[in-house]
């Protein structure tokens, strides 16, 4: 996958970068159902714990989950106003309003 | 930028990528209003053609422009279906469905 965004740290970029990866797309739906320790988040990838915890830091950069310790524990937490936010930019390009309107235009002009 | 991606090909992994940039979603947002050469979408941009072909490339890669030859144009077009598949993954999580829910319980309970 070629690399053009190095350097760039526009939020909607971290925030679309973070869910471009499948591990990271799974901690979100887990963490949709309440918060959850990052060792708790952890247990189902067969993966190293450190590698797991660049991918909690990638979505934390994104603005996606929010962390605190508690104890001896990261608790992560999901932040759906992010989400929010970048499924609100597709929103708008993703329906064909211009076709909807000429279609409307048509309907219109078949009622006159 | 951490690269955490390297390998992996996953439609909606591709998808996510190609948003994770301000130029690749600047022409998004300039294929909505309708197909347009390459070259025509490269004028605002401050690259040199190759850089922006790349970024083209991780578009299409991500099913969110097909290109097409018409003599020596290449003409792009907005893939509206794989803009809808990333928001509605997305939407799934945006909401929070728990807290929904029990304020509803909290609610009917008042009511009784």
């Amino acid at each position: 996958m070629a690399n053009l965004n190095a350097g760039s740290a526009h939020p909607i970029d971290l925030g679309f970068h973070a869910l471009a990866d499948a591990t990271r797309r799974a901690v979100i739906q887990k963490l949709h159902h309440g918060e959850a320790a990052a060792t708790e988040l952890a247990e189902p990838f067969d993966m190293a714990l450190p590698t797991f915890l660049k991918h909690l830091k990638v979505l934390e950069a994104g603005g996606l989950i929010t962390t605190r310790k508690e104890g001896r524990r990261r608790i992560c937490r999901l932040e759906r106003e992010q989400l929010a936010r970048l499924s609100g930019w597709i929103n708008a390009y993703e329906a064909d309003w211009r076709g909807r309107l000429d279609r409307m235009d048509a309907m219109f002009e078949e009622g006159e």
